[in-house]
């Protein structure tokens, strides 16, 4: 079988459908809970299928690093390595290398760098990345780039595009195309419209088994964002999936499912969740809070999550008061539960024709809190 | 139905039972996993569950400073608190106050102690520890005693054990009975035989459901331990529940079941678990050392905890390497998998009267690792 997205429902923009890969299938839109190093920080595996993910995503920079693409090879891959047998989607590298590694130096092939656990030195080229993504057996790999950063100017978004785009042209002819598997290009440019442009023509030509929207969500806001998947997705092939990378917040979710995004990742829900924010069909909630210490009710009445089954706010800000581990693990466990279930909404929505009124009922929730 | 402890079965000293409580039954010999501060460290109650626990501990000094006995008390009690149904079995905060707190100042009615999270003034009697232990609704409360610190002189022993025995008819007075919850008496002495019977005389004089045997595992090395058992076992009341505190490794525990123990509990296996330590049927790991990088062996071939039948030794590794908290999390509850397993085998064995032969065999399965 080949990795496709079939497309069930459109309601304005919105798209419902399913991603068919040799790890299964994925009811889109869908967010993929972020296993960084090879875990999703506080969750067993066990514990991520039941808050209905079918996909995670995993780390190249981290996992190159730490234990090492060829150790996970050698150890059966990733999917054995972390108890994860549903798809797994892979980062190329390039985000992370630019934003945490030290004395990075970029040329024209790639980025050589320290690592920032023991300053080892090490180099990524798109060759090298879609090696390690095939090492680690992804799912999706996604196509080596820069993510240019904010603010740039035309000059520099365009320069930094147009490499990315050469690099993707190399990931492409280096990538090894098996049944179910799939390589994504990755769309840059900046907020200019027409670099934006520029770059989907770069990779529809090219072409690629899915299409990510990179570098937004880097502090451009999230009007900007909105602007810019405006005027990106439109050119985006219908019958490919669409990727929004690193976003986001439930209410930057639904704005993008708005304009046509099928894929979404993010560290919100888990890192929020272990510095104590959880988010609620209510609205967030941040469970440090003393007004909590005597409150009988669960986070979320409508969350079928652990944590709101089995407990009140006022035991899981015990907890974080106490600096206990399941003060963090509960709350990522529900944060990625709500996240789950917002998509689930959203999905059906778009399958009913009721989007608009449906994303509108969430975001009324969340002034209840 | 009152609480009581059913024998079933004897093999030497050792003593197979079932303990019926308020809260359920729990075959004996067994371990009670320790949940100091209303969470067994890194496990929801679910999985402290999954791993066959039947019972579980409490600690006063914790939970009267944070987050309040009242507090519980209002918000339905411990049990609803960590979610946890079965029995809890609370300390008295004797011991924690004199390792834990600063300042404190002990006099014949009590200790005057200053918290060591915030300072704060606070002082526990033998009536206040009863009161908090009502307040966090215990399956079983224990009397509030001094634990005698090792070495101890005869002299300091003695008057330290007399207090503690004053104290026990204070909080017998104090204690409420109801059907299905228990009042254990703290057996101290030190390592002196003669103050360890005239222990067990003024406890067996007062009447409790259960009786422990304090003031062990503080130093005096494992054959002191056993010896002082050796010496007091017999004396108790063969019809009551015998619990052993703070015990120990699972080489502790083997050689006081063979003494006549039914109860321990002990923070070693979580504590070690959290510090990269597995106990395993064929010995101890350390999980953090580089030769487990590479290993696709599971910890313990013989476990079916999820540590165990979905990962390597390898990928624990690699999880306390880049201080995971899934590292901490697989380990936890692997070793609490483990205490109660060895429990169950022991429990298995007094009743099929071939303790020696499956306690032998425990110990050299250990010599495999």
């Amino acid at each position: 079988m080949n990795f496709h997205w079939h497309s069930q429902a459109r309601d304005g923009m919105a798209r419902a459908g399913t991603l068919h890969t040799a790890h299964g299938a994925v009811p889109t839109p869908v967010f993929m809970p972020v296993g960084t190093a090879g875990t999703v920080k506080g969750m067993t595996a066990d514990g991520v299928r039941s808050t209905g993910a079918s996909i995670v995503l995993g780390n190249t920079y981290h996992l190159m690093l730490r234990p090492g693409a060829e150790r996970i090879a050698r150890l059966g891959g990733l999917h054995r390595f972390m108890d994860w047998h549903g798809p797994i989607l892979t980062d190329s590298g390039g985000f992370q290398v630019m934003s945490l590694s030290a004395l990075r130096k970029m040329d024209a092939d790639g980025v050589t760098f320290q690592s920032h656990i023991d300053g080892s030195k090490h180099r990524l080229t798109p060759e090298r990345s879609i090696e390690i993504q095939h090492l680690l057996g992804s799912t999706i790999t996604m196509s080596f780039d820069e993510c240019t950063p904010y603010p740039a100017t035309h000059e520099q978004a365009a320069h930094s595009m147009r490499i990315s785009m050469r690099w993707a042209g190399r990931g492409r002819a280096a990538f090894q195309q098996r049944p179910g598997y799939a390589l994504f290009g990755i769309v840059q440019g900046g907020v200019y419209p027409d670099l934006r442009a520029e770059s989907v023509a770069a990779l529809t030509d090219i072409g690629f088994e899915g299409y990510a929207v990179g570098g937004l969500a880097v502090g451009e806001g999230q009007q900007a964002m909105f602007d810019t998947l405006d005027v990106t997705t439109p050119l985006l092939p219908k019958d490919k999936p669409r990727y929004l990378m690193g976003v986001g917040t439930p209410d930057d979710i639904i704005g993008a499912v708005a304009r046509g995004i099928d894929m979404f990742d993010c560290v919100i829900p888990t890192r929020s969740g272990r510095m104590g924010r959880a988010y609620t069909s209510t609205g967030t909630l941040n469970l440090r809070n003393a007004r909590h210490a005597d409150d009988p009710a669960p986070l979320d009445a409508d969350c079928d999550c652990p944590a709101c089954q089995n407990h009140s706010r006022a035991y899981i800000h015990h907890l974080f008061k106490a600096g206990e581990m399941l003060g963090p693990i509960l709350l990522t466990w529900h944060n990625i539960c709500y996240y789950q279930r917002v998509m689930a909404r959203l999905r059906a929505a778009i399958i009913a024709g009721n989007f608009d009124q449906e994303a509108a009922a969430i975001r009324a929730g969340w002034s209840q809190a």
